[in-house]
């Protein structure tokens, strides 16, 4: 058996009671560790399911996992992933090989910045399509990001911004001067990185006005389900004074609000009139 | 304190360990029961838990909760819900009053149909709005949810459709004639209901070419999350021969596909090539 199992967002104690018990009956525990991070480490999770977890990093999981795979016609195996089981592309391809495999799967939910965004009080039902900002590099600049928030926008829908995470890139420097592959640490994208990054796409390439410094209204948010976690609402401008603290950060541009979403930004807003 | 709890979309597992131990130092204990239901009663959540729960219908959350909020300024009160706890509107109410009674509050995520439709192996970051299809009446037929869906196709993003559950309906007739509340059973919209409702719009309708009987791809899912979980895609055409079993039920309208959103829809294909 195969499972596909969600921890959600915060700690150790995130993880479904289903998901627990699955993880107790497994003899090989993977933890996917790239596309997200959760608040607590891979040693919290040993010494709270009293099991050794291998850590599956990008190049483990993008070279097939097939040893994983493998394990799971004879024995119990699950994959941990950060929030949703589902979540990324490269869980679906999992599942789809490990049952062409013959391997029974079975895939166990939880949270995820994708439905619990909705703490900062937006509806989920007035989002459109969520779009990724990738960490821009000096001469890698996308902005591929820009038409979906304005299609978004032209449908007066609400767009969730992931923020880029970097979690084990070869420094490129070294691999080119010295052959080697060294990584870089890990590197997060913030809520204030990212309004610079869409005000730069903004000013400097589209001018096409879908995003005002003073007018466009957001949400940022940090460490979603974790004790510390911190919801602040203002304009991109009076979030670029905010300090969000550690990672994870996510940003939610508004469309136009209903009067219960405005209580809620005012509730948490930057700025209290 | 007042709990939010999310339940997810299973058995009485499929709280967190957090949720259980929140439930366990809780000395009321309320059960959001309709805006969605879990695959198990009350009666079975009351045994797990070994505590007494009372039901909190739609006249009770929209009459205002008082009891519950009073009660959590004294001890630990928890509002369960099924899915995340802060998918429908009335709970971000509840939290902001809550707030403004000086009641701390803490919200516990869980899975919800809003993430877990990743199962069906489209790609969250493909959706556009979701959108909610009601249960038609002889004389109310409306239809705003058509425009939505046409949005999305515009995008070229997948659209979720939430099917209508009437939990808790007060029999008009009777009302009318006998002056007597009498409640109708419950209700739920199934995946035929849905495409029968959707095609009604189209061809008598809006006729506006959204939507086509045997060209417009979708996904059936019924009782997400339970052991007993269908999923199945095909066009509409070939969905509304499918009986997809008990409740609940949703649909997704399916825009264009990567390849491997393609092969999972292969995997879940009704008529299989």
């Amino acid at each position: 058996m195969f499972y596909l199992i969600g921890l959600g967002l915060g700690s150790e104690e995130d993880i479904t009671v289903r998901g627990l018990n699955a993880v107790k009956s497994c003899s090989k525990i993977f933890l996917e560790a790239y596309t997200s991070v959760l608040g607590v480490n891979k040693e919290a999770l040993e010494a709270y399911y009293g099991k050794t977890i291998t850590l599956a990093d990008r190049e483990f999981v993008e070279s097939g996992c097939d040893g994983m795979l493998d394990a799971a016609k004879e024995e119990d195996v699950a994959l941990l992933v950060v929030g949703d089981a589902l979540c990324a592309t490269t869980h679906t391809d999992l599942f789809l090989r490990a049952r062409e495999m013959n391997i029974r799967v079975e895939v166990i939910h939880n949270a995820s910045i994708m439905n619990a965004v909705a703490v900062c009080g937006l509806q989920l039902y007035r989002f459109g399509q969520t779009v990724s900002l990738p960490l821009f590099e000096e001469n890698w600049k996308p902005a591929s990001f820009y038409d979906k928030i304005q299609q978004n926008y032209a449908a007066d829908l609400h767009t969730l911004c992931l923020l880029d995470i970097k979690m084990k890139e070869p420094n490129i420097k070294i691999l080119e001067t010295r052959g080697k592959i060294v990584y870089d640490p890990p590197r997060f994208m913030s809520v204030k990185q990212a309004i610079e990054q869409l005000l730069y796409i903004e000013e400097e390439v589209k001018k096409a006005g879908v995003l005002s410094r003073t007018e466009t209204r957001c949400v940022g948010v940090a460490r979603l389900g974790q004790p510390d976690q911190r919801i602040v609402s203002g304009t991109l401008e009076e979030l670029l004074e905010v300090d969000m603290g550690e990672p994870l950060h996510s940003l939610v541009l508004v469309a136009s609000t209903h009067p219960l979403e405005d209580d809620m930004l005012k509730f948490y807003a930057a700025k209290k009139e």
